[in-house]
């Protein structure tokens, strides 16, 4: 298999960190092998002394030629059969998928020989973006490659108000339609259009989201979720066809849903745990998956404990005034100079519309430093600047592009309750860290390395989500950005059946920390609701550049 | 299980037959126990303590009581899940369906103990009649029964004519509906009308047909059934939920179509062998289904020999003018005097409106001793009798009742052009019976018995059949008419999962025997083309008759 190239990727620590999970699979033995097969397929002719049945008859050569006495197919594509086999002369290749020891089910059956034409995607549903990747599944290359906002979100921005909503009348089907036809399909035919394949070629398709999304994705009654003691309804799922959820992709292809930890821990953290390879390590590996909410995972090959953080959707530019998701137009990184005047830089180089993740930390850090905000976020009266203003309950408001600048419909800003709203984000992250920790019996100390995922934007300057207290003040050579590891660990579920099974352990074995139980927690996230931390010595590095800077 | 009562059967031979065939399953071991199974559950209710996921907490449960550690449900289960549960206090009863060791699929979920209310359904479909009952799977009974026409009958009185119109345009779709939407559901509704049992408690389903009907049932392009080499495109079916099919009983029932042998040796003879009892005996046993075409089995606990006889649809009162299914207001027996004047018996004592296959049988049979036919089947000219009258070709009628008797729109009348197709199809099945027993080298004097099946109609006179030549002659206590053995058999496979095995067991190891390239078929089928048979010397009892009445 050839893989993924470096350009697929959008940075080069993306693909080390993939090349080094697709290795380790490779080391442990397993194999780049997909759970669904081709096999073309040149059948005995019928005549009359040897007039089985033209399903028996495929049974028969399968059994003979490759090995498995139990052939399952379902109707659709035994009706399919009796017409097909003679236009094809009795040449056919089959998409298959076997498991167990001789059992395997049909879930297509072509003309002539395709088996070199065989696709499969990878999705990751979140609460804020879905992407999605086209993946030839005879090769593993990347051939298309597609994201865009969930549509769930006119229903709520973070989990907690897309399940209020799904209680209410059809919100359940509402919701259910907005993921799969409004966000997922489009996506689907977009990648269809760019890259000329035809979605009955599209066999295989793995995704995962957080449980409310996973739920959702179902059309799954999701409400015992937030309530005590937070119950989903499945963490794995069974069998599903595409066409039961209406996805376009041929209507037989078995959706996988990568399985869940529990109510606040999804398959997109298994799915970003598989694809960190922190599952076959010594090292202490803190992964941290920054999107709408935030989830910790830590451990190495030996255990692996993991929490959710109430953290909101902040991470991606949500409940944030101008926030937005990381793509075109997107304020991704911003520096301010003594003059209180910013110097931003926007993904794609387009007009400014608004700031994402990375952008807001760099913002509030750079706010910091530059005096504009106080420890507590709040910013400054009386600066000699235009920029920054307040309203008549006296909310502050920095402004960091003038509308006139670009001809926008308003300027983009950030307000005291944006600043507010992110810091008990990145508080809830901090704090989810140290009440992780503490569990355990350990500290920073012991963490070998930081692993940050999700849609916070590639941008993402360490060092500031440092400054600002969101990450714990260690060796910044130890913290990497790995992208978006649920996508990721899509691809490699994808392409490695082994890779799955790996993932089904890792689901297994992770073991849940319900934070809202622990009575620690909320004082830990009270003292964290600071720049960088109500105890400045937990920031020694910081402490030693604010002290410098006043 | 209390089982079937004999006031459920139609005469006491079928119950005798039925009691044999039963008792026999259990005298082999096999048990009365159906492979769908009801149980109640009592969950732990969840807490913070034990806070796994719905699923995973049934699946514990079943684990932990039913010894199945492989719990499989499809997504409308799963989505029942989460408010069941806590509406039933987590006490629930699964319908579920163990396959293999510690292998289950749950079908159904309901609140409380309902593991009394388990219902299943089968349903024989005949080219001509569709005949149906409705059983209490906990203790065996027959809750409702309900027959008729099969509604394809406006595309094709038989099997290839319906095959034809099934190529043409929407004729498939035609078909399938005809049978399923207009023969089937009706049926269904109107057993739940009479027993007030909803159609979600129905959760098991057997049906046979021939392989036509099978196909068409299916929805399965059929066309190479008919042409040379006689391909089916199944024989065994692969696992169909009712709702792929819209047939109106619990939607994740499993459809189980009882497997056929070959083109024209269908399901309906495999059900039939199962119930007939023949596959447990060391006598040499004729089975032989008079239905649309005729099929014939032969054989015994060692070897099972079939074929099939382009009979026609004679038999169902098919291609004949006045012709009937065996149901209300058809003449099912005729007595004719020396003064050519008929005595009739209708079914239901209601106003004759036509002629069942029984008392075709009959008439021809009195016909021919009163003289009104030769032995070709030729209506006499120049009788002394009102009830015979010529047409303008010279195609001689026999009055059977005059329609001014009863104020019937039309004479019930039988023509020289009717009884020739009811020769030729009495000939198809004496001819089938000679070559196959031909080709075992046995001859008539080696059959023990003979089981009669089929639509044929609960009044058949044997002698009478053997009189015209459709039966050999052979002592006649050892022939015997065993009712819709189709039904009985999907009875039997509904009720025991044992019984099921034996089936497929039976469907497996029948020998076919294509008749159509037999040397032999084609004389013997001109020979028996005479009432009875060109050679009289094959039925000496006969022979006798007819001398006396000379």
């Amino acid at each position: 298999m050839h893989g993924m190239k470096i350009e697929d990727f959008s940075s080069k620590r993306e693909y080390e960190i993939f090349e080094r999970a697709k290795n380790q699979i490779l080391k442990c033995g397993m194999e780049f092998k997909t759970y669904v097969r081709k096999d073309y397929l040149e059948l005995d002719l019928p005549n009359l002394n040897d007039n089985i049945s033209d399903f028996e008859r495929l049974k028969r050569h399968i059994k003979n030629h490759l090995n498995c006495s139990n052939v399952f197919c379902r109707l659709p594509i035994l009706r399919k059969i009796p017409q097909l086999l003679r236009e094809a002369d009795f040449k056919v290749t089959i998409t298959h998928i076997p498991r167990g020891v001789g059992k395997t089910t049909i879930i297509d059956i072509e003309k002539g020989d395709t088996t070199d034409k065989i696709y499969g995607v990878a999705v990751d549903i979140g609460t804020t973006s879905v992407a999605a990747c086209l993946v030839d599944l005879y090769n593993g290359e990347l051939i298309a490659k597609a994201s865009s906002g969930n549509a769930q979100i006119k229903y709520g921005a973070d989990v907690i108000n897309r399940i209020m909503y799904s209680t209410k009348g059809n919100g359940l089907q509402e919701l259910n339609h907005a993921v799969i036809q409004e966000t997922i399909n489009p996506l689907l035919n977009k990648m269809y259009m760019d890259s000329g394949i035809r979605k009955e070629q599209v066999v295989s398709f793995v995704t995962a989201g957080n449980t409310t999304m996973s739920h959702l994705f179902l059309g799954l009654y999701s409400n015992f979720l937030r309530m005590e003691p937070y119950i989903p309804a499945f963490v794995k799922t069974p069998f599903i066809k595409a066409s039961e959820l209406n996805i376009e992709v041929n209507p037989e292809t078995f959706i996988y849903l990568i399985p869940c930890v529990a109510s606040y821990v999804g398959g997109d953290i298994t799915a970003g745990v598989l694809s960190s390879g922190m599952w076959n390590t010594e090292d202490n590996i803190l992964f941290i998956d920054l999107g709408t909410n935030g989830e910790i995972v830590f451990g190495n090959k030996e255990y692996l404990m993991t929490c959710a953080c109430s953290a909101g959707p902040a991470f991606e530019g949500g409940e944030i005034s101008c926030g937005m998701r990381a793509s075109g137009g997107a304020i991704e990184k911003v520096k301010i100079g003594s003059d209180y005047e910013p110097i931003i830089s926007v993904i794609g180089n387009e007009k400014p519309l608004g700031i994402c993740g990375s952008g807001i930390i760099d913002l509030i850090c750079s706010m910091m430093f530059a005096g504009i905000i106080d420890r507590k976020g709040k910013i400054v009266k009386n600066l000699k600047t235009n920029r920054v203003r307040f309203d008549e309950n006296g909310i502050g408001e920095y402004i960091l592009v003038f509308k006139e600048q670009y001809d926008l419909d308003r300027d983009v800003s950030i307000t005291d309750v944006d600043i507010d709203n992110f810091i008990r984000a990145k508080a809830a992250i901090y704090s989810g860290i140290t009440t992780l920790l503490n569990n355990l019996g350990m500290d920073f100390t012991m963490i070998d390395k930081i692993y940050i995922a999700g849609g916070i934007g590639n941008s993402l300057n360490i060092g500031n989500a440092v400054k600002i207290g969101m990450l714990p003040d260690i060796d910044q050579h130890k913290i990497n950005y790995i992208g978006n590891s649920s996508l990721m660990g899509c691809y490699l579920t994808l392409m490695s059946e082994d890779a799955r099974h790996k993932l089904e352990e890792i689901a297994n074995h992770m073991t849940y920390v319900e934070l809202s139980v622990d009575p620690l927690y909320m004082d830990q996230f009270v003292s964290a609701c600071f720049l960088p931390h109500t105890d400045i010595e937990k920031f020694p590095s910081v402490k030693k550049l604010l002290d410098k800077s006043i």
